[in-house]
């Protein structure tokens, strides 16, 4: 299997988070909306930005369940990203719009009905990111425990049938709309879904018609077997988090074989790698910034972060014990060697031959859970274009730190490099997800 | 129980229905949106309209399901009314937004989210219309049967206390926002729900902060024991269909009743009867109008409703046997006595008598589900100041025909009477729907 680019351009989905961004103590920055997490206004306004700039899609993770501890940091995810992206839907005109909803913990007639509502007032700008809720703490407000991996994916595989059965229910061309014959709709194109799964039933039918995109397309979140199985069955989007190369090109491979697999073609499948930022007009300038926002964060985690940084290089080192605003003393540089269990850990030996100071190696986001660029726009678009071209991806999933001003400063500074050098589209393909992804037409299950 | 309005306005609500109207083939009228369904800009574009007349809120009902034949009549409910709700929020500044959810086939925390959300969103603008889906063809869609009334009641109970247990679990003030001490929430203030019901159970907290009603009221729908019993325990406003003010009365009194057995005050209640019309510059106009709308009916369903007018004064009569456009011949007419079974029919006499033509005698609506005005906007008017300053009701939960010159017609023409009369706001109360309807602000459960 070949994995290449050539030719291509690469797809961007900007992830909404809550509304603050992937640092979840930039609310605090200057300049930044503190009150992001309510403000549509301000979340309208980001959108269109994003928009502006020709993102492919907005993509908002969701988990039915707060999941952080807010004393300090915003939310991980929207007081509702669906009823955020009505408004999104009514106030942008091509952005891709694409939401978790939990296949275990919605019944597929409310999902089918919502989301595809949401599609055809979009003008086929939906995408469904169809995740099973693995998180602690959800079962729990649905009156549940968490299930079994197998029975999670199993009743994942349902709802997306019941759901696309639904969402096929009500015929293409179904809806006539003659005034003078008096038909309102062709009920022979109706028909009832009829599904009846173990974990989910539902009759039907739905009475919504089709979107220009038909349906929304199906996303899938996250690595490990059963997940890439499931992708290579249903989805055509991919949000992956590989930390480097060699990962992400391992990750689109078995995407690609799984979508062989299910008798499909691995170009149906676009994987977007997660990806995190900072720009300033020089790195030492984003650097500042990283290091500013870490200092928002209790004593405590910095040191816990400490302690993490040398195990990732087979250390133990402690706050109390180094200077964090110095480089690591060269008795300690001499015992490092990389833990082969970190796919990060080569990041930091590289850091730490530097002579980065400890502060400074953790502002480059070392330990974060994405890659992490923290630099001038030319270092980001030097970044992406590195993996793009390598095949590694067919984009990006990027997490600005803070939407308030990240957002903007992508739009503006590398987006148009990634345009001149011929990686990134300049304007929307179409006005339908589908189109501008490049993935087919669908109606129905398949 | 004294029912009075004396000193009071009465309270207007706009159902919306799918957007269409009460007359479910008035999409064929000339001037009418055949696309309504779908078309959100015109949605808006009559939510804004009501707005402009100062009604206190946009009623929709709703059923997650089909429940009538489209062949040439448009759907009951809307594609999703909440997606509908976030575009109004955005798009209007002061009207309710009131929408059916269902207590039983609906996840507390999911209904509770979204609905919070809008409140928040809209500022403190959303009701909950709390019914516990009794149509037909509702439950196969959740994968079961209809359950008896007494076990939907119980959910209903247990639904309505979850969400409200949930709505409280963020209290007030919990969002801090201060950038200055770093703190994002006063995390003292937020709480388990640790609901535990029978049917439902939920664990929270729900990380949305209080809007400023608090929380969205409750609605209830509908007559019967059942209903007016959990009317007096949660409702803020009532949807009723009386078709007399004597019914009226005794509705309202049964709910002021309902209301103090829990310890609350009649006044907390708000009931709004249910009220269709067609508004013409005289009244043959708006008789004619009524007649088209008819004529668009299959001729199949004009004789059953022949001979179901037959069946409201004790006669027994086919299309076949008479001409629809003439009086009923005197022989017929001297067989004639009200059906005491239908409260409808002492309307339906009255019209005999004065020599209407059994066509006419339908199109001024005598068969419709609700009181039907079809007359001139000072008979309707003079309906409405009738009904409400005899006490028979807080309000109208008013229906035109068709929305898409009815509501126009209706705040242009007859808002400006009810107005000068006294009996109708001139402005806005306050931003939010409780203040509006003067309901009592609550937060969490009672
Ligand atoms: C980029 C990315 C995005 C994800 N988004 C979500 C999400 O929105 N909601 C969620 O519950 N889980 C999300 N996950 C978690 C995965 O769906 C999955 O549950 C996780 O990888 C654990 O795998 P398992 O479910 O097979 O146990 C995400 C994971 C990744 C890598
Ligand atoms: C004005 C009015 C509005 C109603 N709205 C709804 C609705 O939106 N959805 C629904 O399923 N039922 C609705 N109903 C039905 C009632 O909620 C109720 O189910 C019905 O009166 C039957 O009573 P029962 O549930 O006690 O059997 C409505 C009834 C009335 C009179």
């Amino acid at each position: 299997m070949t994995l290449s680019n050539e030719g291509k351009k690469m797809i961007l989905a900007l992830q909404f988070v809550s509304g603050y961004g992937g640092e979840f103590r930039s609310w605090r920055l200057p300049g930044a909306s503190a009150d992001a997490y309510t403000n549509m206004d301000y979340q309208v306004s980001i959108a269109k930005k994003a928009e502006e700039g020709k993102f492919h899609m907005i993509f908002s993770a969701d988990t039915p369940a707060l999941t952080n501890d807010l004393s300090n940091q915003s939310p991980m995810h929207q007081m509702d990203p669906l009823v955020s992206f009505a408004a999104f839907a009514r106030e942008t005109n091509n952005i891709g719009l694409v939401s978790t909803v939990s296949t275990t913990h919605s019944y597929p007639y409310n999902t089918a009905r919502t989301m595809k509502t949401l599609d055809v007032m979009s003008g086929g700008r939906i995408g469904w990111n169809a995740v099973s809720s693995s998180m602690g703490g959800v079962a729990e407000n649905f009156g549940t425990r968490m299930l079994p991996r197998e029975t999670r994916y199993d009743m994942a595989y349902e709802a997306i049938e019941a759901v696309q059965t639904l969402w096929g229910s009500f015929g293409e061309g179904a809806m006539v709309l003659n005034k003078k014959t008096g038909e309102y709709a062709d009920m022979s194109k109706v028909s009832y879904a009829n599904y009846n799964g173990e974990y989910f039933k539902t009759k039907g039918p739905l009475p919504i018609p089709a979107s220009p995109q038909g349906q929304p397309p199906i996303f899938q979140a996250g690595g490990g077997e059963k997940g890439i199985e499931m992708a290579g069955k249903y989805a055509s989007g991919v949000y992956a988090n590989p930390y480097t190369i060699a990962d992400a090109k391992m990750h689109r491979s078995a995407l690609h074989e799984s979508a062989e697999r299910h008798g499909r073609s691995g170009e149906d499948i676009k994987m977007l790698a997660g990806f995190m930022f900072t720009i300033g007009d020089t790195e030492e300038e984003a650097l500042e910034r990283r290091r500013q926002i870490m200092d928002y964060a209790p004593e405590m985690e910095t040191a816990q972060r400490v302690q993490y940084l040398g195990m990732m290089v087979n250390l133990r080192i402690s706050i109390n014990d180094i200077n964090i605003n110095q480089p690591l003393p060269q008795e300690l540089v001499r015992q490092t060697s990389p833990n082969m269990m970190d796919p990060r850990a080569e990041r930091v030996m590289e850091l730490i031959q530097k002579g980065l100071s400890v502060k400074d190696i953790l502002a480059h986001g070392v330990i974060n859970y994405h890659p992490v660029v923290a630099g001038t726009a030319v270092q980001v678009a030097d970044f992406l274009e590195k993996w793009f071209t390598s095949g590694a991806t067919d984009g990006f999933s990027i997490v600005p730190d803070s939407l308030h001003d990240g957002v903007e400063k992508f739009v503006e500074q590398v987006i148009p490099i990634l345009q001149e050098r011929g990686l990134f589209h300049k304007d929307y393909e179409g006005p339908t997800l589908r189109e501008n992804m490049g993935v087919p037409y669908q109606y129905g299950v398949r």
